[in-house]
Formats: C-alpha cells, sequence, structure tokens
C-alpha cells in the first residue's frame, strides 16, 4: 500500500530542476537541452587509484532542435515526467512498465509509435540517470532483483505505511531476497558479522546455509543466483562501507570469474554507476586451479575447459584491472596450460560438509586471489 | 545447523528395502532387479477425469545382467546409497553436488567416470523416484528454487534444530523465498487467504506488492519468476488442497500460456509426478484476446505475435487437454487470426495500479478461462 506522499526529495527536486531549465530555454527562445557525461567506450576507462571502471569527463549536449538528435531528446524528457510522477505518487515501476505508460501517453499524440521496443527506452534512462547524476532506483524505477542472503544483520523495509523490521538469521532455508534498491526504501538496523562470503551459486548458499555456515563463522552470506543484480553489488558495496571484508566464491571457469570481476571492479555497461557498485576490495576464495595441489581429490573432479573458458582467459590476461596482478596471470595461463576447469560444487565430493571447511581454511590463511 | 539424526523416515526405510531387496537377489543367485513405471512418451497421457498429465501403467525391469543395463543399473543403486547416506545424515544436496560425489566415490573404483556428465545422472534419479514411488525431494535432494509468496501464511520452517516461524505477511517489499521442498521441513501453520493469484513476472509481482493488493483482497500473492520450480508447482498444489482457488495472471503469449498449462495439468517432463504438482482447478485471467475488446485501450498496446507465438498457439489448439475448452480454442483461434500478443505489463499503460483494478473485476465478474 502506498504510503503518504513523502516530503519532495532529492530526486524529485533534480528532475524539476531539469524540466524548469527546458522551460526557460524555450522562454528565452533558446534551442532546449541538457548535457551528460559520454557513456560510449571512449569515455570509460579503469581507474586504477580507486580500482574500478569509471566514466571519464567528456560530456555531450543533448539538444531538441537537432535533426540526429530530436527524438531522442522528446523521448527522455517524457521519461523524466513519467519518473517524476511515479516519485510523486510514491509508487515504482519496471522499466517494462514505464515503456507501456510512455506508449499509452505518447502513442496517440506522436505520429508513430516511438516507443515499440524497450531496447529503445533503455539507453534514454541512463541518459537521464548520467544527466541528473542520479541512479534509475532513486527515480522509483525497479530494476530486475535477484540474490538472497542470511546472517547477523537486521534491516527496516519502509514498505507501505508500515516498518517492517526483516531479520536476516531468521530466515530459515529460504534466506532474505534481496530488493531491486537497498538505499531508499531500506535502513540497516543492525550489523554483526565478521565478514561477508559471496557465493556464485543458489545450491551451494543453500549448502552452507544449511550447514549454518554464517552462524558458525559469523558471517553474511549472500548469493547472488549467478551473475549479480544492481540491487545485490550495491548490497555488497554497502556491506563493504561497514569495514567488511568480501570474500566471493565462485566456480573456476569463465562465467565464474566474470561475475567476481564484475562484483570487484564493475562492468562496462555500468561504469556509469561503477563508483556506487564497485567493490574493488573484494578477494577471490576460489576454486583455483592452485587448489588441484592443495587438495589431491580435485584432480579427479576437473572438467575440460570449453572453448568459452579459453577464450575469456585470454582476454582476461589482456584486462590492465586484471594483469596487475601476477597471480591472477599465474592462475589463467595455468588455465590456458593445462585447458582444465573447476566448479565450486566438486568441493563436495569427499563429503557434503568439505566445503565449509575448505573456505574456512582459505580464509584463516588468507589463501585468495586479489 | 544439521539436526540431530531424525527417526528413520519412510523415505529411509524404501531405500533400504530396495538394498535388501538386491541383496537377497545375489544371495539366492538371481540376477538382481526392480521395476518401474515407464516414463517414455508411450506411457504419458493426459487423464481427463483427474484433470493432469500422468504415466499410464506399462512397467520396465531394470537388471544388472543385461548388456544394456548394467552400467545404468549399478549407477542406479549408487544414486540410492548416496540418497541414503544424505538422509541418514540429515543433509541436502543438490543434483550438482551429488554428481561429484559419485564421481568421488567411483571415480576411482571403476574403469571409466561413468558420471562424466550431469545429464548421465538425471534420469537414474528419475528411475529412482518412480521405482520407489517417492520424490528426489524425500531424498534430501534439492531442485533449483525460484518463486516468492506474500499474503497471509505462516510457516514452521525446520531449519537445523531451530523451528523458525515466517509469516509470509511480515517480508515487506522482498516476500518469502520458496524452498525446494515445501513438504518435508515447512509445516503450514496458518493460512487465511480467500484465494491465490499466481503472476508470471516479477515485476508485476513488486508492483501488486507495492500496493498491498494481497492485504486488500486477503489473497495469497505468488510470482513463479517465470516458469514455475518444482517447489512452487508443489505450494501450488498444497493451497488447492487447503480449498482455495487458484488464479493464475501471465501474459497473452507462447510463453504465458505454457506456463500456465504447466501449473494446471502438469508437463511432459514431469508426469511421472503429475499427481502432486498438477493443479487442475486452476484458472487462466489473463491477459486474453478477448481482453482487447473490454479495455480499448489495450489496442495500442498489443505486440506483433512472433514465429514462436504462432507456432505454439497452433500446437495447443492439438492438445486435447486444450481443445476440449471450447474458451481455449476461440482464444488461440484468435490469436492466429490477428496475429498479436499481448503482456502483462500492458496493464500499467493509463495507471501504475490499473492492473490491481484489472485483476479485482476479472475475479469478480468470474471472467476467466478454464
Amino acid at each position: 500500500m502506498p504510503a503518504e506522499k513523502k516530503p519532495s526529495n532529492k530526486t524529485e527536486k533534480l528532475l524539476e530542476g531539469l524540466g524548469n531549465s527546458i522551460l526557460s530555454d524555450i522562454k528565452d527562445g533558446k534551442n532546449p537541452s541538457f548535457s551528460a557525461t559520454t557513456r560510449t567506450k571512449s569515455n570509460i576507462f579503469y581507474d586504477k587509484k580507486e580500482g574500478f571502471l569509471r566514466l571519464g569527463s567528456a560530456m555531450e549536449e543533448h539538444s531538441f532542435i537537432n535533426l540526429a538528435q530530436s527524438k531522442r531528446f522528446m523521448q527522455t524528457i517524457a521519461i523524466a515526467a513519467k519518473c517524476h510522477s511515479f516519485i510523486s505518487q510514491n509508487l515504482h515501476a519496471s522499466i517494462r512498465g514505464l515503456f507501456y505508460q510512455l506508449k499509452f501517453s505518447l502513442g496517440e499524440d506522436v505520429d508513430e509509435n516511438i516507443f515499440d521496443e524497450q531496447s529503445e527506452s533503455n539507453p534514454l534512462i541512463e541518459d537521464l540517470e548520467v544527466a541528473l547524476g542520479t541512479k534509475r532506483e532513486n527515480m522509483n524505477l525497479n530494476a530486475n532483483r535477484k540474490g538472497v542472503l542470511a546472517g547477523n544483520l537486521r534491516i527496516i523495509d519502509n514498505y507501505g505505511n508500515e516498518k517492517i523490521e526483516i531479520d536476516a538469521s531468521k530466515m530459515g532455508r529460504s534466506g532474505w531476497a534481496i530488493p531491486s534498491d537497498v538505499d531508499n526504501d531500506i535502513e540497516f538496523v543492525d550489523v554483526k558479522a565478521k565478514y561477508v562470503l559471496v557465493v556464485e551459486k543458489d545450491a551451494l548458499w543453500q549448502r552452507l546455509n544449511e550447514d549454518g555456515f554464517w552462524k558458525k563463522e559469523n558471517a553474511i552470506l549472500i548469493t547472488p543466483q549467478g551473475q549479480a543484480a544492481r540491487g545485490t553489488r550495491r548490497l555488497i558495496r554497502k556491506l563493504a562501507d561497514m569495514g567488511l571484508p568480501i570474500y566471493v566464491f565462485n566456480d573456476g571457469d569463465a562465467w565464474g570469474w566474470y561475475i567476481y570481476w564484475t562484483i570487484k571492479t564493475g562492468s562496462i555497461n555500468l561504469a556509469y554507476i561503477g563508483k556506487d557498485i564497485a567493490t574493488p576490495e573484494a578477494k577471490f576464495i576460489g576454486v583455483t586451479m592452485a587448489d588441484l595441489e592443495k587438495y589431491d581429490f580435485l584432480k579427479s573432479m576437473t572438467m575440460t575447459a570449453t572453448e568459452v573458458d579459453i577464450k575469456r582467459a585470454q582476454d582476461m590476461l589482456n584486462y590492465q584491472w586484471i594483469n596487475q596482478y601476477p597471480e591472477w596471470v599465474a592462475e589463467l595461463k595455468q588455465v590456458l596450460k593445462i585447458k582444465k576447469k573447476l566448479e565450486q560444487d566438486s568441493l563436495q565430493g569427499p563429503r557434503l560438509t568439505f566445503v565449509d571447511d575448505y573456505i574456512r581454511d582459505k580464509i584463516k590463511n588468507k589463501d585468495f586471489l586479489p
């Protein structure tokens, strides 16, 4: 149930500022315009000092009276108006919901159905995020959510007019489903843990949760359920900001590495919000090729690396944010040499609870990749 | 944290029975064997009286001394032994975890790595489920989980030695993540609702949850998050057994229809547990082609049906469990005629909360497809 309208918030004011500036451009007989940081590849770089992918300083001007930009400009302003109304109503929409609202409002007033395909509206939302220096979550747009958490963490969920306290140590085998926005409607009340363990696969998360791993270790146990959604990445960033070490436990293959590096340095696609979602402090627990030497049984648990794995390992050796670490260079070269991969599930081979010991030992011995 | 070993359960005894019968075959100098209902297509049929897809009565014998079956027989018994040990330890494994346990135990004792590919172990688990007349969930094998619920429903989650009460009306914007097994470790304490609404997409579930739809309507709001997982299908069946009407709200396209019919009649792949997971009582709320006549604005919200949608509509007209309903024949013929599809998200066009009114009206007017 929608709460009473909140006092005008920061993003609402940003959107009003954009609208007012365009109005005064029109009144002054000027070409309405706004400027935003460029998101093309040439303006995306790895910030070595900060440790994440971010945008550079190149700006571009979006204006109405410009043959190439006119349609896009108009669409962006229409999105801004919709988001402003979502905030005023204190209601959230998905990108798909926004798309249909635009289709409904503009579909009859303009000659063509400008929003026939959702792929057209997504870059416009990004334009707006960058122009206003905000995130879509602040504009009441829900991103896809995915990811589950268990541990000694309590939050208040401002759900309509209710303040619901959620205790992630009392969620049993389900865990707490991480919402798409962990900034605006969630308050962190109490976080009592020594570290955060991020586990790529839900099946392994369930295994560790059943063993009460997070309770014995006083850890916060998260699974992104594969590639981490925006909400999960943002949550990991926030937990790191609270001073908790972040350990990531993934497959030793193309997908596992990719998920790790996305959490750590962010991604090209989301470089425009890199600072908010990247966690350069994260460490890679495994599984690694070096584990084959440490745990003898793993030698019979390997799989043949696929073409995708090999290609990915080669590509990764060219990324400066990876090849600056000799440990990663050694790991990837070993993959290319023996052409094997290793899944995190394989640690259940000798006994189901072996994976608990593996993680504990790795953390105790600080045996991880940077 | 694993609980104290429970008193020997029914499935544990079934597995021991299988083992004992094979042992006595061997002692008696007989060819060890077990029989199971055949799962090939020729033995899958639609039970018109019960309303779901099920296996017929054809049986097949699996035996050890048979050139074509020997390897598979041995593997199945190895799986039975592993599952027995999981139950004894009161621990759960995923199929992938089981696969690695088998790889570990058998990989050195036998000439070849018989479990190199997981696809080999899955049909063997099904053999076992059918032979014992049980489900993998009862053998402590976790299936993939997916799906979220909110509503006036309380359960006890037997999590290790704890009994955790979960109140699905106090889960805020996250909802309760539906576990993979809703039979063995979950007790339903209290279910106070007038009906169950199943919503295909998580984004729409979030929309309705934000509006407090389930609270205003006293409904249980579920999203399978796309195709329904075993646990979610089983939960819907259980809620129907409690006497609650089940309404399904999906896209009006190939995928939306498929998700509906899988919930209602079960599927070919899971016909062997059809009785436990199909909900023939389910009704399809929409969106439908007939909605185009009732809600004028929807005419500008349609998409062009894809080849997949058209093919699916044609196929569905040939299924006896569908073409027995004139309402569905009319719906599908209309799709083939106008070659359009309609997404559930489109109901947010005029205003974000329109979807709430749509569902309420549909239920009030009993305006659904069978």
